[in-house]
């Protein structure tokens, strides 16, 4: 059993509620004794999924919450109006079985794209998943909420500030930014802070920004891409100034350890590539090369096959749309000296240098670039590109 | 024995010189008997090959030229100041031994980046490359540029003009991007009409953007993609006015047809997907549509499953930043309609139409995306996505 900090005021459930073919727990419930405050964050894509929409309307209404309802199976996107009736629906029946407002309940999907929600096995579901509250921890939570998932993502922290304790306890599914045929990422904070409103969306966003906005595991972002971060107070302690900046950084350690388990649980992934550019003109700039190369397939390809291919780095680069000159580019896998001066370094990038074979076969592989340029950086996780993954993704739905 | 189309007054030579292991030719000549009028496109990449440097000088110099050549197994990419040098010398060996000057020759070089040239086998072979003019045709010339294809590319027209012959023939390489590790795309069109140097430039560079600008195969562009449309009035005639339009006409679709064969010819590709948006605000929002969609992962491997996974085509569609109204777009793949009023149409989206069951296993996969929303347009060729590319790619030097 794994021995996890567990926010206070929190109760969970999960059920077989039987959209998913498995027979694994597929819904999942998560209720704060008190009204949390909530920040959230969605899908940028145009095409949002139906709980998006209605999780969106929650949130910019500005209230308290009291709980997230999760399912998989069903991504609930492309479902239109239905779609959309259906998912009001799930927060009443709950609503009704709790005693809270379904505008209280913020709702997340991740399945098939375009399947519409099985309503009657909700109806018989929903009963069980309510009157089992309690019964169940944020492991069953975090193991419910998995698709094709090969392990369950959680990370937590507890904080003490003058005798008092903070809690946090983060979750996260998805293994690519969509998973085959699926609407992916899903991921639940809970924290037991007191804070106000306004700082924690400001706070959450940013730890957003440095930690699942910066993995990429095939550059698709999903219709369903949900961060809710729940904060009830329920530890008596309202951090602020520096204790405020304290919590802030075990927000961002906790998402950016989630971000690092989706890129280690890619479809058929092997790696985990660090991509650090510096010196780049911007921080922009940075990020430009970085995303191209993390997203190249002929660099994840040659990562997959442990080949630390510079030439195929310095290629990506090159059509990254950053400016830089490339006599000033210095490159280095592994902490090894590939590319200088325009040239390769000769045994290294012949594959010679015992040190660079050995680093390719570990699972993280740091990738460093050094534009010369200005002061810009960006760092990317990204995964590799492997048989499975085509395998996975051409026979999914055949 | 193919019956092709080769323009007057080029003659062409190829040998073995031992560039690549295979024992294949892997050094081409084509020399003009006249000096041609040549329009020329290179890689936008920041690091480009040698060969492209000093190509781009020639032609920037502004005069005629009298010979382009050719070597794949080594594509003098990341190579400095030597590769230039070496890739100068090149020239002068040619020009030496045919005496026309070092300036009149086109390079272009092929193969595995970082590499230098190998000196020694190119002093041995240029005395018989040159001996050889005109005892090959221009199918040995697009056999000797191939590395990884599976087939070599080449196209042809005839016009006739008032009694006068006009003759059009281009040849192409590649199978991706960039190859596995390699420096890819190459052309060269021979043309024998007259024409006005900054007229042949415009028509050329309109045909390339209609062409070769709209194919995909892994998103990667090389640093040494060079097209060379050499024109050398051997047939006596100057097309002008409506003539003229004829020519780009010709000048486009042998330059599509081979842009074809490069998707097709896409690495571990089975599939050619015909990407065809409409209704979008500008031709560019178009663009970014199109790309987005033929350089999904996810999108490349369900068609490699023969899947028609519409869910995965309008994500890529709701992620790239074009703009338009969700409840607007209608997607049809293989003719059948799969997508309207934000829903999938059912029998189709589950997989149970014969008609696009039956598409789906064919080469050309035509997927007509319209937006509703303006008069921008784009069509983009693109592979799929097999094992086969994960294959070569992860193993290309292992």
């Amino acid at each position: 059993m794994e021995s996890v900090v567990t926010p206070k005021g929190y109760l969970f459930s999960t059920v077989e509620a039987g959209f998913r073919k498995s027979g694994r727990p597929d819904l999942a419930l998560a209720v704060s004794e008190t009204p949390a405050v909530v920040a959230a964050m969605f899908t940028q894509a145009l095409f949002k999924a139906a709980p998006v929409l209605v999780g969106q309307e929650i949130v910019r209404n500005g209230g308290l919450v009291r709980a997230v309802l999760v399912n998989t199976g069903q991504a609930n996107a492309s479902t239109g109006e239905k779609g959309r009736q259906n998912c009001l629906r799930t927060l009443d029946l709950v609503s009704e079985k709790i005693g809270i407002k379904p505008t209280e309940i913020l709702p997340a999907s991740t399945g098939v794209i375009g399947n519409e929600l099985k309503m009657d096995l909700w109806e018989k579901a929903v009963p069980g998943l309510v009157k089992g509250l309690g019964s169940k921890s944020v492991v069953d939570f975090a193991k419910a909420i998995m698709t094709t998932d090969r392990f369950h993502k959680i990370a937590y922290r507890s904080l003490s500030f003058d005798g008092w304790q903070v809690r946090l306890c983060g979750v996260a599914k998805g293994a690519g930014m969509i998973c085959p045929n699926m609407a992916t990422m899903i991921s639940v904070l809970f924290c037991d802070a007191a804070v106000d409103p306004s700082e924690w969306k400001e706070l959450v966003k940013r730890a957003v920004d440095a930690s699942f906005n910066r993995v990429t595991v095939d550059g698709d972002t999903s219709t369903n891409d949900t961060v809710y971060a729940l904060a009830n107070g329920a530890s008596g302690f309202k951090p602020e100034g520096s204790h405020l900046s304290e919590l802030e950084k075990a927000v961002t350690d906790i998402l950016s350890r989630l971000a690092y388990m989706l890129v280690q649980d890619g479809e058929g992934a092997t790696k985990v590539m660090h991509i650090h550019v510096t010196g780049a003109r911007s921080d922009e700039d940075a990020e430009k090369a970085a995303r191209t190369i993390g997203n190249s397939q002929l660099v994840k390809t040659a990562m997959f096959g442990q080949d630390a291919n510079w030439g195929r780095i310095i290629a990506a680069l090159g059509r990254s749309g950053a400016q830089f000159k490339p006599e000033d580019v210095i490159l280095r896998v592994c902490g090894v000296l590939l590319f200088k001066d325009q040239q390769p370094v000769r045994a290294a990038a012949d594959g010679d240098d015992p040190k660079l074979t050995a680093g390719l076969k570990e699972q993280d592989i740091p990738i460093e670039l050094q534009l010369g340029y200005g002061k810009g950086c960006y760092t990317l996780l990204a995964s590799d590109l492997g048989l499975d993954y085509v395998k996975l993704n051409s026979d999914y739905r055949s």
